[in-house]
């Protein structure tokens, strides 16, 4: 809405400011192809759905009392299934709670946080809101992180890995240059879309005293409707989030998104099934859309990022939208002949190449 | 955990001094009669049940698919409820969060915020986190608010009605006051327990264009566990709110949460059946209390406030504790020979009355 400058008195002056992010679109239309929020095209593990209806069945107390403010279930499901400890594992409500925290915890510091110029458009927003300063660090021109760029003076550092919205990864040999030259800074590797295929720096962390890696239940686990993050370092960092969450929502996630999520993480094999099949669609998508004249940058993510030569990106989006099919672009210098494509099940990439076919000859 | 200097310096300056809420606890002790974080004694309305399971078993994309990052449907059902406008509703991960985006949105001004001495131990944590100054106004004798001492320069002004830990209300008619002293700042009033017995401001947002009622489903619609709070303000306020929100987690209600708030409040009549019996349990409890020799604050809540002439209040909680029954005991000047005691069944209030005669003579 339009607030009148009357109004806005009594907002508090640095909100008045805020640029909020836009969230992909989640429109109710019928018969909808939705490739525009990097949702999973399957449904979590049959155990998840098991795990709800026990809370609701079994646990007589689960809606009226709080749940546990530590999710402490949680974070030991997590720990097992990354080989930490409890005290190396921080959750939240969505990966998105996370970060913020993650910026107010480490990135209020003296010199400014960089990131990549063209990487998740929450940086920013949380910048602002929680006064960091930025530096944004070009991306070569194959859209890939150059490590020496890193290599300043800085408040911090997060990089989304693989990338979004391009979908390339960095290799952990490059992470672990990032980590050693910056010993007395944080480094975010920002992991949701890691399970497809990129290398995991949770490997890292017993290694290295300043690098927190964060991931979600959202995309991998197919979980977007629940919302929990978490987040991976040692104790030391976990404890700065700890105090950040502790002074602003005690209990974050709620006993259904608890219960749902550790049965996610005791189902590793379906897991492993799920994410394999997303990787194998994407490949056979790349090549039909290759076929037909796309340039696909080298993803390890659930979604592509392509461009077309001979056709406007935003012309694009607008005719698949015409057709039911919702993909993201992002009006933005350098990717604004881009779109950024979730990958779907092998039927709904056909219907996607099978339009598209309709428009380009 | 305690973290060394050497790895203090990863976190953000202002993070080190930060002293996060500590939460009531939630042991898991076989048999506990648990009076010390005033959830319901109750379950919800059965339709929440209901609600949960036909989102688990009909909706096939509850789970793999973000939920709706307004909450359409939830601010529906409590606009509805609350005889106003979905615009003027604003909706969050319990009423904590809510609080927080208040203090955020409104509260970082020149001038200090106002908050009684004796009040929710949230609210310095909250300006803490957010950089608020504050000034705490001393209740009275009786630990009632004065309400000419919130006629004087000020940020803003928030008052929990009823009091917590006090559990005294204070009257519409001097709500109004403060709203009319202060039209230039946001006055906000937190009722997370008002359905117990006090007059909920909510009345009075259309006539208030400085006004935000904050209220929870945690206590009197039983959902504790489902984190679910929201805020009641004209249309210019829940603008604020929503840019706040925006820049900090897109979608912080799951489809889960939804699901069971709107059905709890589409139920009016079992929620007000409920709110009955607390009330009535409350007044016996009170009468049981005063017959031991208790002095026991006017409560409108769903807990009372209560101090024994004879007795000090840390080992009365200690002495119930071995007994299995935890009540809340807050350590700080003028109320620390008091205890807050959560109103529960007639059974388990009968219970503690039980107890207590085993120390009171």
């Amino acid at each position: 809405m339009n607030v009148t400058n009357e109004k806005m008195r009594f907002w508090s002056p640095e909100v008045r400011e805020l640029e909020p992010y836009v969230p992909g679109e989640q429109p109710k239309i019928q018969n909808l192809l939705k490739l525009n929020t990097n949702e999973n095209p399957y449904p979590p593990s049959p155990k998840v759905k098991a795990a709800v209806e026990t809370v609701l069945v079994d646990q007589a107390d689960a809606l009226r009392l709080y749940p546990d403010p530590d999710a402490s279930l949680l974070k030991q499901a997590i720990a097992k299934q990354q080989h930490l400890s409890v005290e190396q594992v921080f959750v939240g409500n969505g990966s998105d709670e996370v970060l913020a925290h993650i910026f107010k915890a480490f990135f209020i510091q003296d010199e400014p946080i960089l990131y990549p110029d063209i990487s998740y458009s929450f940086y920013p927003v949380y910048s602002q809101f929680f006064g960091v300063q930025t530096k944004q660090i070009p991306l070569n021109d194959h859209f890939e992180i150059v490590v020496e760029d890193y290599q300043q003076n800085n408040g911090g550092i997060i990089i989304a890995n693989p990338n979004a919205p391009t979908s390339v990864a960095l290799s952990l040999t490059n992470i672990e240059k990032i980590l050693k030259n910056n010993p007395d800074r944080v480094v975010v590797i920002d992991e949701a879309y890691v399970d497809f295929g990129a290398e995991s720096a949770a490997s890292l962390v017993n290694q290295y005293d300043n690098l927190v890696v964060c991931q979600t239940t959202s995309k991998s686990r197919s979980l977007a409707g629940l919302r929990v993050g978490y987040a991976l370092a040692q104790a030391h960092l976990i404890a700065a989030l700890e105090a950040v969450k502790n002074s602003f929502n005690s209990y974050p996630i709620d006993r259904f998104a608890i219960a749902a999520a550790v049965a996610s993480f005791e189902d590793q094999t379906y897991f492993e099934e799920q994410c394999l099949k997303v990787i194998q669609s994407r490949e056979q998508l790349i090549e039909q859309l290759e076929t037909i004249g796309f340039d696909v940058l080298p993803s390890k993510a659930n979604f592509i990022f392509v461009t077309h030569p001979a056709h406007v990106a935003i012309e694009l989006a607008k005719a698949l939208r015409e057709q039911g099919i919702i993909v993201r672009h992002f009006n933005k210098p350098r990717i604004n002949q881009y779109l950024r494509i979730t990958v779907g099940t092998d039927e709904q990439n056909q219907r996607l190449v099978n339009t598209l076919k309709l428009f380009i000859n």
